[in-house]
């Protein structure tokens, strides 16, 4: 087979070369890069069926993304087929291919530049908006260099601005606060005992985590701003309710009014990645109601941004995501249906409506998840002995998840194929000038390529800038030779 | 959640109208209708990582076909989210959105004209090339008109020019010849002892079965001209060996040569419909070592219509998929990698090695799954004694291509939702003058929209010439009465 079949396309389909990033264009000013964390081509599918089904929309309605597709990226990273957030970020940040866990490092665990570093240094205003932890995977790449992603307390000082990386990032909205507070304080996850929070605030942060303040911001804050609106994530889209936060629209759109406020008066205007983090979460834990709200959510930021660039034509969007986290499949059993509104009551996300779960004591546990969890929190009445009981067989957080998806994708007729991610190219959105150089079909660096091209940034003078920062950290791992990775392909060619 | 969030899109996203033909461009020539039958974005995606790793290409090959990606197909019949390929190909066909198994007729059940047909009133030379029965439905919607597809006595005598409706398909390459041949001939599947090959010779045609006569084949032969290589469809390109059939590229390329020269000296071009019918197959019995060799097929396919539009710049080309098949996951178990080489020594069909095995006596069957299936057809040595019984315990074709499925697939680490289609969008490739606008995500209907422009075929007049064909069949539905089918969408709107 492989010599005669395959043999034709060695010589005539030659791997398209990585584009030179070329000469920055004169009409672009501001730049945004949208990240919709996990999220594949039949999530897209998912959620325009379920609002087109529940609003009574025409057959034919498209989301605002639909009427953004240009094409398809690619995923893999350097080690696997099927790559993590932190490689899958590191091509949008450094227009490189890294390993499965590395954060600003290339493949022989280096330092390499970053798209926000080298833009920051040409007097951008820079900006960071995610639902995750803000030292999480894909915030981390734009600005900060570690072995493994696991090290998020250095990264949460490389992003402080504490480290000899400097100061790279002069907005932040997320959460993760846990990370920035000594270990001593209560709901730190911290290993050390180090106030970085308190730290950043004396290097003249303007700190805040409450939507309180954030509501109270005004359009020209004092700049580098961190608000992290919680100790870990914040909540999903369907659990807004449990919590006073912000949602990610309005994040989006307070940190784009900030940040061009700030740059109105400079040569150069923006750079921001946006992150739709939660999509991916929602994902992992094959929860498809929450899923499809948080890509609504994201939609809305979308259609923000679309309207800003609109009234702002020297401003380009790019929408991507760094894989597919879940395996769904709109379509099981041999079933030719699918039944999305199977979702339209549920009113709480698998994973806290699980947690209470076991938080409860054994003997109030039956009552819960027939009286509360499968009726409240899944609008299923009449709920199966079967499905109750799965619920009740789960001794921990995954088996619950687990049993409460298949209750309601059984009812769906959808499936999903892992907890975690998946290897098929994902969609590609764009709007704004230039943007039809990313339409077809992309290796993901291509996009960090097209980035440093909009933003005019030389990444080897970035990456000559960091090349000596330490990406190695006690107690994770001291240094390169505590390490074990597999930086190479060979795997694949075998 | 209905009315809080989604309210702002109502207003603001009006469902885009089916574009309006609009007139024939006067550059285009010859159109191609390319379907990839059942091919999601996973199975490109799978069968890219495989020839890349299998031939060591670079890290950033890409396929012919990713080199013509613009955009995607959002695939949803009249009646069900999840399409079959009968409403999927009335699509392309006719323009128009109808009910799971109709062909050529309206969500009414009231035949509507084709593309096909409105182009050879036209002048053009039409074609039909594909792998499946000629009868089979994604043919079938180009030039019949029947209430269900499993109609196919009908749809052979429609296709072969003998009823009311005329002769529309100047050339025909498939499989399926035992819908042609009376009942009482051995191989036959007619429920009736019509001779339909033989009426069809009288009429004219050019009729052939083996692959000798096709090879004397002449740049013109008598048109019209029917090939049918095999009772049964053409097999999988990974068992071509076990018969002597022309290829799929093959076929593609003789037509278009027949077809260019039957039309050289006419106002009209030539307008064809080829299809990768089988990559569906495979999907169906999840056998991703068969479904990605049937996609290389397809891409060789594509090659050789890309290279003839290089040559014939008034020649277009659209290639999309009516759904895809299967549910393919590129990832399962938590875990992040995929090993598509899995595959590399499968030298069967998982069909034809599960039909082999219930042709022989219980006592040599463990003989057969140990020391020929798993070793020979699929390249599983060493293979685990729970992967034996599971194919010993299948008590019918289903279960054993289940067993073989998942023996290889746990391996491979990729996993299939269903024996069924799934919604998700299909991505559209094209090539060609006016493709342009065809990129971006699109109703399956525009595709066919497209066509009629590209054709300058009206589809009104077109249906207005077929309205009064009789679209039931006894013994299957004698007329509407006995014919119960949902038409409406008020299954998605309760």
């Amino acid at each position: 087979m492989k010599a005669t079949l395959f043999s034709l396309f060695a010589l005539s389909v030659a791997a398209r070369p990585l584009p030179s990033p070329g000469e920055k264009p004169t009409d672009v000013r501001n730049i945004i890069m949208m990240v919709s964390d996990g999220f594949g081509p039949a999530s897209e599918t998912f959620a325009r069926a379920y609002v087109q089904q529940s609003d009574r929309f025409p057959m034919n309605y498209m989301s605002f993304l639909d009427e953004l597709l240009i094409g398809s990226s690619r995923t893999r990273s350097s080690d696997s087929f099927v790559t993590d957030s932190a490689a899958g970020a590191v091509a949008f940040a450094s227009a490189r291919k890294t390993y499965n866990n590395g954060i600003g490092v290339d493949d022989n665990v280096k330092p390499i530049g970053t798209n926000m570093e080298g833009a920051h240094r040409l007097g951008y205003k820079t900006g960071l908006v995610v639902k995750s932890f803000i030292t999480d995977a894909t915030p981390a790449a734009f600005a900060a260099h570690v072995a493994t992603r696991q090290m998020m307390d250095l990264i949460a000082e490389q992003m402080g601005g504490l480290t000899d990386l400097g100061q790279n990032v002069d907005l932040m909205f997320g959460g993760g606060r846990c990370q920035f507070i000594r270990n001593s304080t209560k709901g730190s996850c911290r290993t050390d005992d180090k106030d970085v929070w308190g730290e950043m605030g004396k290097k003249g942060w303007t700190l805040m985590s409450t939507n309180d303040e954030f509501k109270a911001l005004t359009a020209s804050p004092k700049l580098p701003l961190m608000g992290l609106f919680g100790l870990d994530d914040v909540p999903y889209t369907i659990d807004y309710k449990i919590s006073d936060v912000p949602t990610l629209p309005q994040m989006a759109k307070k940190a784009i009014d900030i940040l061009a406020e700030a740059s109105k008066d400079s040569e150069q205007g923006f750079f921001m990645m946006i992150e739709g983090s939660r999509i991916d979460h929602a994902g992992h834990e094959n929860d498809a109601g929450a899923h499809f709200r948080e890509i609504v959510e994201y939609w809305e930021t979308i259609k923000l941004v679309s309207d800003y660039i609109d009234e702002h034509p020297d401003t380009v969007m790019v929408s991507t995501s760094d894989h597919e986290t879940g395996g769904l499949g709109l379509g099981r059993n041999n079933q030719y249906w699918v039944y999305p509104l199977v979702y339209a009551n549920q009113t709480m996300s698998q994973q806290v409506s699980c947690a209470n779960l076991f938080k409860l004591p054994m003997k109030n546990r039956c009552q819960y998840v027939t009286e509360v969890m499968f009726p409240i929190h899944f609008g299923l009445s009449n709920v199966t002995r079967a499905k109750v009981s799965s619920v009740l067989k789960a001794t921990n957080q995954d088996n619950c998840l687990l049993a409460i998806s298949e209750a309601l994708a059984i009812d769906a007729n959808i499936m999903w194929t892992t907890f975690g991610h998946t290897g098929v190219d994902v969609n590609i959105y764009a709007k704004g000038k230039h943007t039809e150089e990313l339409a077809g079909n992309h290796e993901n660096t291509d996009i960090g390529m097209w980035l440093s091209k909009m933003l005019g940034v030389d990444l080897k003078k970035a990456t000559e800038r960091v090349k000596d920062i330490n990406v190695f950290q006690y107690p994770y791992i001291k240094d390169s030779s505590t390490y074990v990775f597999t930086p190479s392909l060979d795997y694949y060619h075998k």
